[in-house]
């Protein structure tokens, strides 16, 4: 499962290039005959082609209609998207929370993963009925079950702002000032864009702030659960066929879209292949990707791969323990904690992965590889006006990444805060203090426009709370924070539980602080979320007291970062003008969570020496692996169909389909992405990258670069043959052609 | 690393099939050409075409030129072998102990598995040098190192003694005096045999006594180490990759044979080929498959699958942990134990692996199935007077599988004796007994040509004795031996520890036992072997005391077993004739460590759904693996000569090769076994079957059935590009065409 990243709301500092040069016209594809397909198959076997490039909608239509047929898409260019009326498949690319998804059929019905619709199924689970663990199917429309949070995006426009936001920045700005004009940018652009009624916006940078741009949105509130597989299904494998080939997971859901009460129509949806794929298919995947950095130099690499990576996964594991431990005693642990826990084992296997696969790919000795030969280059072309800048720009990103080092462990414990003891009162402190100012001046994340999500979540939140859990949480992050250097102290710890304690001693004053405090009652705790900053003091709350004051520390910290920011602002720009002129070709830019589209084939891939992966799996192997204890408990009723694999059995396989890969580039966000053939019908929904795969955030290597997608035939195998849900399968194969 | 098995010394039970019928003549192979190749190993690749049968030198001489061509093998078939000269590749396949061998040059020099010479490395070490550990490498022959005890055979006839062995037999005999009648009969033919200078016979049944034969070997007992590699080549890998693909093991060693004094010239030897195999490749492998269970009836595997492997399993792991736990504290446990434990080590997972292979391949269900077809056969063949007993035989085998149930448990512990403390008095006690006889009625094992053998490893087992070690075995015996239940008692361990004890209560006992003995000292222990039962009674020595009492039970134990072999000599023959008839072509006989040779292709495999095993792995692959930390630790001579791989590059793998697989049928005893291509040249040596594999003793299954070479490609390379030992190369690579 991928990591569903959290949609930056500063200005995001991955790049993305839409390419100064222009666009190199691909040569027109001869048509394949059956020989040449085998050669191909074989080539694209071993790696040769790969399909690097999560490119945006404009870079798809400016590299123009041979290109994308070289690209084994065989719609027009036309169908992808039409800018005069906003329509085409690219606006069946849907936002979800952290996730993608899209519509298959006319009457708003929508896959995503089951990982990403697990919010709703918590919202609507009791004591007596786990949803998550259980599944569950609406059989009719009325039994539908609404979600009071869950909020879909479908994309109506796509516009570049580069010059609005050029022309706010002062000239000779300083790095602080640089950054808060962009920032004042995005927010005057979105809050200008979500004039426009049931609107929502989003603000990204390209290629490190070489290009800015809008996202406009259609937000949908009406969401309803139809159906997600048990737990069982959904989540076969865990944690331990987590980020793995061979997959046997039937990651996917299904809601419905409703608009004024009645079933949403969208104008394009995918129509569902019950044909499915076969090796080497050619297939698409249209998503929301959270962020890459394959435009970091050598220096910032060196960063994520000597200290974050590390510390994240320390950080974590430390943290599952503690849940773990408490969760075997206590079933009400187990269940406030289960989406917790969840996204820490996903975050621990992502580091491990990141460290592995950036050891094993040599990334970082690439990097100084290619930020050399963009040195080389911009030597030999001095005459080059747009790329002159280019030596200093590098230098000064080294330099940026020196002062991060200088208080870098205790920066990292402050971005860390797991406690609800400690994130609760840190969001109140920090919404307080923002909403002091006109909401335009606001950070984002505490503008109007945000208040009901944060609302929202304190109550969501709620459930989430674990005393006993929590507790350990924050000793732990304590006693990190007591062990820190003397030139990297956190005030505001040291004053409330001093520079060291005895494990005795923390846990006394820890469980006092809880004792004293309000602010686990929901009630109370929404009453502070109206308050200001005075009001807050004014209760006097020992954890209200302790996030205003590290609220003020981390403020202190986010104006640092700020001016980083806008160091980074005034220097990537420069350095990434001179690696697209070096490389002489379009480029895709880092991902952004915004919409990009990936071209790739379904195929296999040798994780290592001696062994080879097939692109596909079927129920055959989900049964080998079943052993009757979680997380390899497939259901009785999916054991007993089995033997009736009725229409959807895959030839090839003889068997029905569960999982496949193709070499589609894709990271977190893309969770739920939309896999479709080359005829645009629906064949699977992505849901993981492999384990060799992850540090392709950093650098591509194509012999490994496989994202894991579930076969949309083991979802109608399980609504016809074990559901026995007719209707639904009739729904979702009616627009087959 | 297959398990070298023990060469039994009764009758052996398993079986073998010179078929009644004439062999099928097999159709002539047409010439292939490169699509008719593709084809082919399109089919190979999916398990189509199995190689079932370790067939019996005889069967491949019957079966014919045409069908040894069809099998791959391009030589004539006399080159195999000429019954008038006793010459021909075959005796070139060479028994070494536990394991398989042979001659690759002219003068002497004889390849086989780094494992099966531990004995030579063990001999030759010294708390200050391990050989074992860091290998050896003779520049010059004066700087080979002779073993004191290693001997190696090399087979100069087979001959077929059925109508001797049946003459012995008195009509009417009751099963324990047809057992006995064998037994002497046995003895009486190898003894005859052996009056031959420098001839060492063996004596095997074939298809549970349908036919017998002997085989005669010419025996060297100057043996000496050339060359082994460091254990972290050897055995690269260890524990966690024995039985397993993708392998990197260097599992080859040399050792130099000489006769008079002067390196040994054998009339055959396999050219060692430079070329190496590739995928696909036709090859044949010769060796001493030691046990397979094909022929037992459901009722006789039942109890192999229910009570045998899961209590080795058990037993194993007990022994292991014992010995792991003090091994981590004492330099000389651990020196003393290494063998040990590499063997319990290795019998445990064989014993996991057997366990998974015929849940797996459903061989018990499938074993009940054959057994009704057989029974449907009889039923329809009433006229066929070779099978009309074989209904009665069937349910007389499984009478037999009853009655040793009765007192499994005992009788197991009885059999597994592991602590020097009783294993060194129970071969005494039994020595002293069995010499009271005359030579030609003592119990194979014991007689004058057993004798300086048994001195021998007694001597080698001093080294292998330690005394902490020892007494943790002793108490978990015990403790095992005093939870029998009341109808399976062991008197001698009642009467010396009691019917129960506490820890503490054992402990105490044991540790004054080994005090007062004199067991542990060599000269005393080697005084003893000289001994007869009554002056070792009349040592009063309390650990002679126990292994005596031990003896008389187990004695009676084999009075009892010696009768249930007898009921299956006279049951199994009919049983056998059925099956071979209901067959109607020629079955290759059970394992029963004579000489086999067994043909196959180089080719992988998929252990499961998703994942494909490639039949090579190269040097790429071990640096992969390598972390520095054993057992992954490749020597730094290894990794830095990785750069020049030299002449010994596969180009199909652009590296140098290490290991590959086949679908030989082998079982354990086949290690060291050579593997020659279709030009009768040594591509490597067989040291293990993968772990879907091991259940093959009891069912073929082609999907999986793969056995494990080392490349000699690797081992040349190792010796230019690292060793840089020229001349070993040039001898080697003297005889290539």
């Amino acid at each position: 499962m991928q990591s569903p990243l959290p949609r930056s709301t500063r200005p995001l500092r991955a790049p993305c290039a839409t390419p100064a040069t222009p666009a190199t016209p691909a040569t027109p594809a001869t048509p394949a005959t059956p020989a040449t397909l085998l050669c191909c198959a074989l080539l694209l076997a071993s790696g040769a082609q790969a399909n690097e490039g999560k490119w945006t909608p404009q870079q798809v239509l400016e590299q123009g209609p041979a290109w994308v047929k070289s690209q084994g898409f065989a719609l027009p260019l036309g169908s992808l998207w039409d800018p005069k009326t906003s329509r085409g498949l690219l606006s069946n690319a849907v936002q979800l929370p952290g996730c993608s998804g899209s519509f298959v059929s006319k009457d708003g019905l929508l896959i995503t993963n089951h990982h990403c619709v697990l919010s709703i199924l918590q919202e609507h689970s009791t004591a007596q009925q786990n949803l998550a663990k259980d599944g569950y199917l609406a059989r009719t429309q009325a039994e539908e079950k609404k979600s009071a949070s869950y909020r879909i995006l479908v994309p109506k426009a796509f516009r570049d702002v580069t010059a609005e936001v050029q022309a706010a920045v002062p000239t000779g700005a300083g790095d602080l000032a640089r950054f808060q004009a962009v920032e004042a940018a995005q927010k005057r652009l979105v809050a200008a864009c979500e004039q426009q009624p049931e609107t929502r916006c989003t603000f990204a940078q390209f290629d490190g702030g070489l290009t800015f741009a809008i996202t406009e949105f259609t937000e949908f509130s009406d969401v309803r659960l139809v159906y997600a597989p048990p737990e069982s299904v959904g989540d076969f494998g865990g944690e331990i066929d987590n980020w793995s080939w061979p997959r046997h997971t039937g990651d996917f859901s299904l809601v419905r879209v409703y608009q004024g009460g009645k079933p949403f129509q969208p104008h394009d949806f995918f129509p569902v292949s019950t044909e499915g794929v076969k090796p080497y298919d050619a297939v698409a995947l249209l998503g929301y990707p959270g962020l890459s950095f394959r435009s970091y130099v050598a220096a910032e690499m060196a960063e994520r791969q000597g200290r974050f990576f590390p510390r994240v996964r320390d950080f974590a594991a430390e943290a599952i323990q503690i849940i773990e431990d408490e969760a075997k005693h206590s079933k009400e642990a187990e269940l406030a904690t289960s989406d917790e826990v969840r996204g820490l084992l996903n975050t621990r296997k992502n580091a491990e992965g990141q460290l592995a696969g950036l050891a094993r790919g040599h990334i970082l000795e690439k990097q100084k590889a290619a930020d050399a030969r963009v040195q080389a280059w911009v030597a030999a072309h001095p005459a080059d006006s747009g790329t002159k800048d280019a030596s200093e720009a590098a230098a000064g990103l080294e330099k940026v990444v020196g002062e991060r080092l200088a208080t870098w462990e205790r920066d990292f414990l402050l971005d860390r805060v797991l406690p609800k003891a400690l994130s609760w009162p840190l969001t109140l402190a920090r919404k307080a203090h923002e909403t002091a100012k006109p909401d335009l001046e606001r950070e984002p994340g505490y503008q109007a426009r945000d208040l009901p999500r944060l609302t929202e979540r304190f109550e969501r939140d709620q459930k989430r709370y674990h005393p006993a859990v929590d507790q350990r949480l924050l000793r732990a992050w304590v006693r990190r924070a007591q062990a820190l250097p003397s030139q990297q102290r956190i005030a505001a710890v040291d004053a409330a539980f001093g520079q060291s304690a005895t494990p005795e001693e923390l846990a006394g004053k820890i469980s006092a602080l809880y004792g004293s405090s309000k602010l686990f009652d929901l009630p109370t705790r929404k009453a502070m979320f109206a308050e200001t900053t005075a009001q807050l003091e004014a209760r006097k709350d020992p954890l209200l007291a302790l996030g205003l004051a590290l609220d003020s520390e981390r403020r202190a910290l986010k104006e640092k970062r700020d001016a980083w920011s806008g160091a980074v602002l005034r220097l990537r720009p420069s350095l990434r003008r001179a690696v697209l002129a070096e490389a002489g070709h379009p480029v895709a830019p880092d991902a952004n969570s915004t919409l990009r589209v990936t071209f790739g084939r379904v195929q296999g891939y040798s994780p290592r020496d001696g062994v080879g992966y097939g692109p596909q799996t079927s129920l055959k192997g989900a049964l080998e692996k079943h052993t009757g204890a979680a997380p390899f408990n497939l259901p009785e009723k999916i054991q007993k169909a089995a033997g009736t694999p009725g229409r959807w059995v895959d030839t090839g396989l003889g068997d029905v389909p569960i999982d496949f890969l193709a070499d589609c580039d894709t990271t977190g966000g893309n969770s739920g992405s939309p896999v479709i053939d080359a005829q645009g019908r629906l064949v699977g929904v992505n849901f993981d990258r492999v384990w060799e795969n992850v540090a392709n955030d950093f650098g591509y290597n194509p012999d490994v670069a496989r994202n894991v997608s579930a076969d949309v035939r083991y979802l109608l195998w399980i609504l016809e043959e074990v559901e026995h849900a007719p209707a639904l399968v009739a729904e979702l194969t009616a627009a087959v052609k």
